[in-house]
C-alpha cells in the first residue's frame, strides 16, 4: 500500500529535506527509521524539498510498504523511533497513483521576523532576528502587488531547475504580535528560495530601501538582481499543503 | 556603581538560576562573563531563582562594579560574550540600596501547554506536551478561586524555606491559541514550585479529575497532598517583574 505522512520538524539541525552526502536530512532519517520499522527498504517521496535550516508543521511524504500494520497506526510506531525534532502528525493510506508533487495543491509558508533591540533566546529556533525597526504598514502596502499570477523570475535563485517561473500567489499578509512579525503566504507552489526572497524584499521595504509601489517594476524586471536579498532559512516554516482533490488528506489542527 | 540587568534565557540546558556544584547555571554564566568583561570579581544577585529548565523573558539581577563603562552600554558588551540561550534585554544604573528581592514587586509567569495528539518540534523548548484533551472552559472557571490573598500552603513544595506561605494572586487567566494553552499568572511573589503546582492542578481540572469549585477546599486544606501534581519545568517562563517604586526599571517591549 501507499502511505501518506504529514511531517513536522525543527529544521535547525538538518541539511534540509533531501538526502545529501554531507549531512543528516529529514528524508534520510525517515528512510532509515521506516526501513528499520518494517524490515524492508523504504524510500519516501517528499512534497516539498525544504532547504537546510527550514522548518515544517505540515510537509507531506508518501512511501510504499508491504506492512500489514494499519496505515493510521504507523504515526505512533514511527514517532517512537524519531528524534525529538521530527514528529509525524498523521499517517493514512492513499491511492497507489498519489504522488505528492504531481497533483494540484497550494502551499502555505510563514516567515517570522523578531524585530526588537535584543534577541529573545526562546524565539531563536524559528525566527530571524532583525534589529532595525521595520515599518509594518509599508510592508503591508507592498503585499497586494504580489497577488495573482506573475512571472516571479526576480524572486527565484539563479540555481533553479524549474521549467517555468510563473506562479500564483493567493494570499500574502504581514501581521505583528508584539515584536514578532509574521509573513504568511499561500500560493500554487514556490520557486527555489522564493519565499525567503519575498521576505527579504519585504524587510527592505520595512526599512525604507524600497517603496511599496516599486514592487510592480521589481516583478516586471524578471531579474533576480532587481529584488531584495534572500532572508535566512531559520525564519521560514512550511505550514502545510492542501491538495485540491483530497482536502481531507492534510487537514490538520495546528 | 550598582547595575541592574534584565535577563532572558532558554533554561533548557541549565540547572536553574542559582549557582550549583553539579552543572551550569544562569547565575554562574553571568558571574563568569561579567568578571571576565570587567577584570574584577563580580557576583550578581538575582530576583527570581528559577528552577532547572525554567525559562525567562525578564528576570532581574544586580551587581556592583568599578567599571567606567556607562551602565546602559553593558548590555551590548555582555551579550557579545553570552551563549545564544542567554540574552540581556537592558542594563541601567540603580541606587546602591536596590536589592532585587527586598523591594515590593509583582511577578508574572506564563505556563504553556501544547494540547494536541502529536508533539510539534518547534514548540518543544517552552511548552509541556499534554495529549489528553483539556476542557478550557472548566480551567477558566477554576481561576477566580485563586485570586486575592490566600495561604497557598497546598501549592508549595514541602522543601520550602519560606517564612510564610501567604501570597496574593492579582490575576490568573487561561487562554487558547489553536492547540497551545497559555496560563498567565501575576502575583506578589510565588512559593517554591507554586506556579507549576497551579498549572498541574488546572490541568487536572481540564481532564475532569477535579471540579472547578473544589479549588476553594483545596486552598483551605493547606496541605500539599490536596492539590494537583507539579507540572514540568519546560512549560514555565518568568515573563517579568514590576517593581512598585521603580516601574520604569523593567519596562520591556516583548
Amino acid at each position: 500500500m501507499r502511505v501518506l505522512l504529514v511531517v513536522a520538524y525543527d529544521g535547525t539541525n538538518y541539511c534540509g529535506w533531501q538526502v545529501q552526502n554531507n549531512g543528516e536530512t529529514i528524508e534520510g532519517v525517515l528512510n532509515r527509521e521506516l526501513s528499520a520499522l518494517f524490515g524492508e527498504e523504504i524510500e519516501v517521496i517528499g512534497a516539498s524539498r525544504t532547504d537546510s535550516g527550514v522548518h515544517s508543521l505540515g510537509n507531506v511524504a508518501v512511501f510504499d510498504t508491504a506492512t500489514r500494520m494499519p496505515a493510521e497506526k504507523i504515526v505512533y510506531a514511527l514517532n517512537k523511533r524519531l528524534p525529538e525534532d521530527i514528529r509525524i502528525q498523521k499517517s493514512c493510506q492513499v491511492a497507489d497513483s498519489f504522488h505528492p508533487r504531481k497533483h494540484v495543491c497550494t502551499k502555505t509558508y510563514e516567515y517570522r521576523i523578531l524585530n526588537r533591540e535584543f534577541e529573545l533566546p526562546l524565539q531563536r529556533l524559528n525566527s530571524y532576528f532583525f534589529r532595525r525597526k521595520l515599518d509594518i504598514e509599508k510592508m503591508k502596502e507592498a503585499c497586494p502587488f504580489f497577488l495573482g499570477e506573475h512571472d516571479f523570475k526576480s524572486f527565484c535563485s539563479v540555481h533553479t531547475q524549474a521549467e517555468t517561473t510563473v506562479r500564483t500567489i493567493y494570499s500574502l499578509t504581514v501581521e505583528q504580535e508584539d515584536s514578532l512579525i509574521k509573513i504568511h503566504v499561500t500560493g500554487s507552489g514556490f520557486l527555489y528560495n522564493m519565499v525567503r526572497i519575498l521576505a527579504g524584499t519585504l524587510i527592505q521595504v520595512g526599512i525604507g530601501a524600497y517603496r511599496p509601489e516599486e514592487m510592480a517594476a521589481m516583478i516586471e524586471a524578471k531579474d533576480r538582481q532587481a529584488a531584495g536579498p534572500t532572508a535566512p532559512a531559520c525564519g521560514l516554516t512550511l505550514i502545510g499543503m492542501q491538495y485540491e482533490e483530497w482536502p481531507e488528506l492534510t487537514e490538520l489542527n495546528i
